[in-house]
């Protein structure tokens, strides 16, 4: 085994910062529509994704890399559809067309659609706005979108309407450093994600994740041959010098696989450890990725679950970003804002901060991957519901527009940061310091306890796993459900050595959560032995 | 080579009738419902399929055979997800969960969603309803279903309000003749044949399929190594002798890929060619598909528009069929209706008969099958959108109800023959009998046309694809868009010997049609120089 060799990284007293240079301004986003005119694009129109780019903007900026020699035989022997050579034809005046085999919007069982959503302001809760889809709104020229194409047959990449702002919205908060980015529609991350797997790896390989990692990537690579080497994390996340680590010695006899070259990380809010990679971190991971030619999946659904920093029970809080040049200046700088090479395919969501039922998001990557993914999405996924698709248009392109989904983000900013601060301080309040210990998150929906499981009365007689199971069914007496820690581990032929369990504080409702914390630490004290909380209810 | 063996087909003069046996009746859904109680589904509940069939209606079947030779590794190595072993401890009166990381509905910013829907009757067009989706109107008791758990995450399976509609739908039409049968949801059929693949079939293998197929299939198909044996066709679809021949004379070596078992059929208004397989050929069919242990894929957005009998200009008009009971007994029975083994897997769409982008269909097959693919679903497509499934379970369920579903395809079924007899009449007085013929399709939405090219002025000099390329550009030239035959054979090393091209009727208005096939009809003339049409305008 070739001892690992040492990486240049950032010393860990690096302070420097990053602001996303040259981001996109919404004033700016308003001029460049105005000068590129009204967007027309009928039933399963292909969008111009570079024109909603601006043509100019990106013209300095070096290519992406190509991938060619990551890509499977799968994705490389897609080709169009023969049956869209006929839709060139289709813009010829006058023509009839007995040609596409789609049926016609008059059987469409639906005029229109209605959306209520509320009106942020002073009364937040109380004020709605209805949002109104008709079938034939493009020709009555109402709206750029209508039920009649979105109920339609679309294309892979999803309908221009809403790809539009994708690309925008991506533009205002990321700015890829490179030139040829672009962005696809998805139906979720989960699709996402299989996808890119049926991309860029083939039965037998290795995909690089964080040592607790998000079950469902695994469970999603399992079945198609695609095994997870674990890379050592810390409260920060994933240890770049881990994951050079395990690169520099990797031994593809003794692994039975060839050397990795997928990296899947979730690096803000991380389910399930809630860390968030620090910018240095981010960097640090990065030079790795370039050094051993890494392509890096960024799956980032809790992104805007980025929170106002914890200042603890008897501090005052940290009042909200002033303007949404602040918000946008406070969030953590995404890889694909680091992206100088086109080596990143960042995963984004709605789900956490629209609705998962929508089961919409896109990815953003170099032009050459988008092309991948939408030709493969033609002929599985296909497009994503048109009805989500014109719910999300209307309230992000119509009723927020890119103004109001930045105030809607800050109010679920707001609303993360107080569930948070609530799930913490009733840890600080309930649980035995003495067993279990924590940091405060400042992303995402998790917090996760670390727990003293050497301090057991039953250790070392009984393994970490009896141990954790116990306390499972200790915490369920005592009517408080969390979730085991080793259930995260994606490679379970490797023995824990810490214990841990995960609690979200996304969903319960405040006082639930106070008291299920509280339930937790009953649990603990009784499990390990020690005396009743003086302050127990 | 082997000889190809005679197999035992139905004789052509068979004409036995085939009724879908013990059926379930509209009147037996509300009482089994009204024993069964109400339907109690919260956030991503899975369904109890067994129960939306009924406990008792299907004991006396046997067993479908298992398919455990046929799925790949990748079907057979996906297991449940261990964070559901968790949900199972959900039950527990009083326990509060910090487990699941759901976003709690009250940050979906959407309260209400309205459906504006037309109501059959005297004045068809002009009379609408309203339908409603809250987003606690489980919690209040208005609906079975509301927006909180529609728009969390789902089930791969969908959601059960809406899947105990299909399951009873499918009772309803086709009552498959053994015992445990299921259903599942889909993304639509693209993505259901796409699954479907990757469970039953490895790189190298071939499908069966009809000589002129959907293209895209073919496209699904081809980067995951899987190749199209195709298969003789007449007028009434895919030949059951040209089936078992390909089989029995089946040359591995020769081939280059094992003897197929994947049969994938259109078998009702095929796509390209317009064609429905009668009872008796698809008895044929089957009892080839049980010889050589086939599994059939059968894909039926066209099954709902099978049309009244073609009575020519001339002829009155067929009768609509008086009640839902004569109009069920009018179908020709699919193949799951003769699914005595649990050998088919049938694909169901709404594409045809609702809107395509609904992106929401579901698979009929065995246990097993739904099984296997419900948990693909789960790590890939996931649950169909929420709001998707909303507007159908509004439709479906709450507003048409099984009655009103039955009235509304009735309704398409009537507007398509109408839409049919326009085309046929336009071609009885436009195109050159000399060089052109067809016969009235039965079902779907596409007339398929057979040109004379051996009567064409440069043949023998020209091949079939230069004249078929010529006469395409003449069309354009003309003013009208046709599809070329070629574009639907699968397997492109085989020379035509035919020449056609697709017309559909579905989408352009009535008059365009007959200008359309006017215009045809000039540019045939033209271009195989015969005189110019009398009635020419």
């Amino acid at each position: 085994m070739a001892p690992p060799s040492a990486i240049e990284v950032l010393p860990e007293t690096d302070t420097s910062t990053f602001t996303v240079p040259d981001r996109l301004t919404i004033q700016a986003i308003a001029k460049r529509r105005a000068a590129s005119g009204k967007l027309i694009a009928g039933v399963a129109a292909a969008a111009d994704i570079g024109s909603f780019k601006g043509r100019t903007h990106h013209l300095h900026k070096h290519l992406a890399n190509r991938w060619d020699h990551r890509l499977t035989a799968e994705a490389k022997s897609r080709g169009g559809s023969s049956l869209k050579e006929a839709a060139k034809f289709l813009k010829q005046p006058g023509l009839i067309s007995l040609g596409g085999g789609l049926p016609s919007s008059e059987y469409f069982p639906v005029e229109e659609v209605t959306f209520k959503v509320p009106v942020l302001g002073t009364d937040t809760a109380q004020r709605h706005a209805v949002l109104t889809a008709g079938k034939h709104d493009m020709a009555s020229g109402t709206s750029d979108f209508d039920l009649a194409t979105a109920l339609q047959y679309g294309q892979g990449h999803g309908s221009a309407q809403l790809l539009r702002w994708m690309v925008e919205h991506t533009e205002l908060v990321h700015n890829p450093p490179y030139r040829d980015w672009s962005c696809t529609m998805t139906v979720g991350s989960t699709s996402a994600f299989d996808i890119a797997l049926r991309m860029l790896s083939k039965p037998g390989d290795f995909m690089l994740s964080e040592e607790y990692t998000f079950p469902a990537a695994v469970e999603a690579a399992g079945p198609v041959g695609v095994r997870v080497a674990a890379v050592q994390m810390d409260e920060g996340g994933m240890l770049a010098e881990s994951l050079d680590d395990v690169l520099c010695s990797w031994d593809e006899k003794a692994r039975g696989g060839r050397k990795p070259f997928l990296l899947y990380t979730v690096p803000t809010g991380q389910n399930p450890t809630g860390s968030t990679q620090s910018l240095q971190r981010r960097k640090q991971i990065y030079a790795v990725a370039q050094k051993h030619d890494l392509y890096i999946l960024e799956d980032e659904p809790y992104y805007f679950l980025q929170m106002q920093p914890y200042t603890g029970p008897d501090a005052p809080d940290v009042p909200a970003p002033a303007s949404h040049q602040d918000f946008l200046a406070s969030l953590v700088p995404s890889y694909l804002s680091l992206d100088t090479d086109g080596r990143v395919m960042r995963m984004d969501s709605f789900s956490k901060v629209i609705a998962p039922g929508t089961r919409v998001g896109w990815i953003t990557a170099s032009e050459q991957i988008c092309k991948c993914y939408s030709i493969h999405a033609d002929l599985s996924t296909q497009s994503p519901s048109g009805l989500s698709q014109m719910m999300l248009f209307k309230l992000l392109e119509e009723h927020w527009d890119h103004d109001g989904y930045l105030d809607w983000l800050l109010h679920i900013r707001m609303e993360y940061t107080q569930r948070r601060n609530v799930i913490l301080e009733a840890c600080e309040q309930h649980l035995p310091k003495e067993v279990v210990s924590w940091r405060a998150p400042s992303a995402g929906m998790f917090h996760w306890l670390r727990v003293e499981w050497h301090k057991h009365p039953d250790y070392p007689r009984k393994t970490l796993e009896e141990i954790e199971d116990e306390l499972f069914h200790a915490n369920m007496r005592h009517g408080t459900l969390l979730m085991k820690g080793s259930w995260f581990c994606p490679d379970k032929t490797v023995a824990n050595e810490k214990m841990f369990f995960r609690a979200t504080y996304a969903a319960a409702p405040l006082d639930q959560i106070r008291e299920a914390v509280r339930r937790f630490g009953e649990a603990l004290r009784e499990a390990f032995g020690l005396p009743a909380a003086s302050n127990g209810h």
